[in-house]
């Protein structure tokens, strides 16, 4: 491989993913990456543009925001690019009024959206809100309409509740881990979510549907494809990149999902180093189909060589 | 079309559907359609073998042969191919243990299964019991097989509850006819299901979603393929001729649903005749894929037909 010199000259902008990155989510509102903190304190005053991408749709970025300040981050709502807030873009400039089959912690997001007389409907990670009567009402929403439009905040299929990372692979590999592929499918999509009530937590911890499966089924049932908001979707590292007025091929995203974040990231024309925090995996570094263009120990270490290597 | 004669030589076993060639399902127990109670009696008179199929499975053969005696059908628990009683053969043969996720009105069906330690997931139209909660066990016990099964009791995208079939018609027709292709999907998907409880009824009238949503999803999220049991799977109609001991070549299926039954039937190597009663429409006799045998007014029709020129 390069040397770190030659695969990160050029770069003016930085895109951070959240969770996995800069704070492990978990018991008790999460923990910060050891070093993580000071990382965005360094990046934010290096002449490098910052931004954080993030597919977090269960809370708005005010929450979030506010969990990561508490932890000691350097961040505001106007530096977060998430599912919610790109979707009320795109909902404002096409005239579209959504019926929502979303979690209760990020409708605020929504606040000032036309919700009458619905002309399409907007589905996210609604964990119990996934009832068969909302699923009902949503359904039936698409059916009145002439040109159905489905938005997916996201198209995941696991939701790990609960759980660390390591009893998800151990449970993962041990349980299913003799299909290869299916292993690899699943891992890709657990997030790991906090849980705040024990009750809610002992009722459905484990692994947990996400958003996929339900977008899923409306399309089947309506016969239409959803447009999903989110990482990997192109369409989100861009408004991303629009944000801090960077170039794709002067951006690098890190990341600790080696598809959704550097894949996607690469596919749009960006570099992206994977950190060994989060959701990593050994086996990431050796990834069928997606080369990081660095791996990293974590935030601090990728900061540490940006700015070693920063054009001056 | 050649003479009716020569479409119906060599019948020595009819398949009769019964919602919507029967009976009609809807409020207070349905209501018979006239002329089939006779028509009925009189096939059962007569030399040929006759066999009921039916996708029922949200009641029990018990209670479905209940309603229909009811309303002066000859009719035995013992006559009748439906997808439980199918599924409980399968299991048995295959030493399955299901995890159950349907309607607790054909739960009976499952009474004599070993459910101890599940080694696959029965999916079928469980309504109100399509909770995120269910669905989250259901998705559970697949994740942690090693070769995980799904069996799925029809794969029907819509119920149309407490609505007239021309209700039906005419919302699909107004509100999404503008797509034909998807007002056709649609369309050839509804079933129409009694309500009993004007509660329920109120809540949750319209068009809902079946079970093909929700098997899809599973589908999806497990990364596998639902074994479907019930019309159109060739392995149902075929155990519905086994059971009379017919061969398809010699066999007739009468019913309402011209992809289901007749299309269906008619890939098995069977002859279809289509009444226009239950959800047939006009453009079923202009159907771009599925042409029946014959188009009856109802099954009273087929029935003269059938015993008129039947091989003496």
């Amino acid at each position: 491989m390069a040397a770190w010199a030659e695969r990160l000259s050029g770069v003016r902008g930085v895109l951070l993913d959240i969770s996995g990155v800069l704070y492990d989510s978990g018991t008790g509102g999460g923990a910060a990456i050891a070093g993580s903190v000071e990382a965005v304190a360094r990046l934010k005053r290096s002449p490098l543009k910052v931004r954080f991408c993030t597919n977090e749709s269960q809370k708005s970025r005010r929450e979030l925001v506010g969990v990561l300040q508490r932890l000691g981050f350097d961040i505001s709502e106007g530096e977060v690019t998430a599912p919610a807030p790109a979707t009320c873009q795109i909902l404002k400039e096409r005239g579209l009024r959504p019926h929502l089959l979303i979690h209760e912690g990020v409708r605020s997001e929504f606040d000032d959206i036309d919700m009458s007389n619905p002309n399409c409907v907007v589905i996210a990670d609604a964990g119990e809100g996934f009832s068969y009567q909302n699923m009902n009402r949503a359904f039936q929403v698409l059916m009145e309409l002439e040109n159905p439009v489905l938005i997916s905040l996201g198209k995941g299929l696991i939701v790990a509740r609960g759980y660390s990372r390591l009893q998800v692979e151990a449970w993962i590999n041990g349980s299913v881990g003799q299909d290869g592929e299916k292993s690899d499918c699943s891992l890709l999509a657990v997030r790991e979510l906090p849980h705040t009530e024990p009750r809610y937590y002992k009722e459905t911890s484990g692994l947990m549907l996400d958003v996929g499966g339900y977008m899923k089924a409306l399309e089947y049932a309506c016969g239409i494809e959803a447009e999903v908001v989110g990482k990997p979707s192109p369409e989100f590292f861009r408004s991303a990149l629009q944000a801090i007025g960077v170039e794709a091929h002067q951006a690098i995203m890190i990341g600790d999902d080696i598809v959704g974040d550097v894949g996607g990231a690469q596919q749009c024309g960006m570099r992206a180093l994977q950190v060994r925090t989060g959701k990593f995996r050994p086996g990431d570094e050796h990834h069928p189909e997606v080369r990081a263009d660095g791996y990293v120990d974590n935030l601090a270490e990728a900061v540490d060589l940006l700015l070693q290597h920063m054009d001056k």
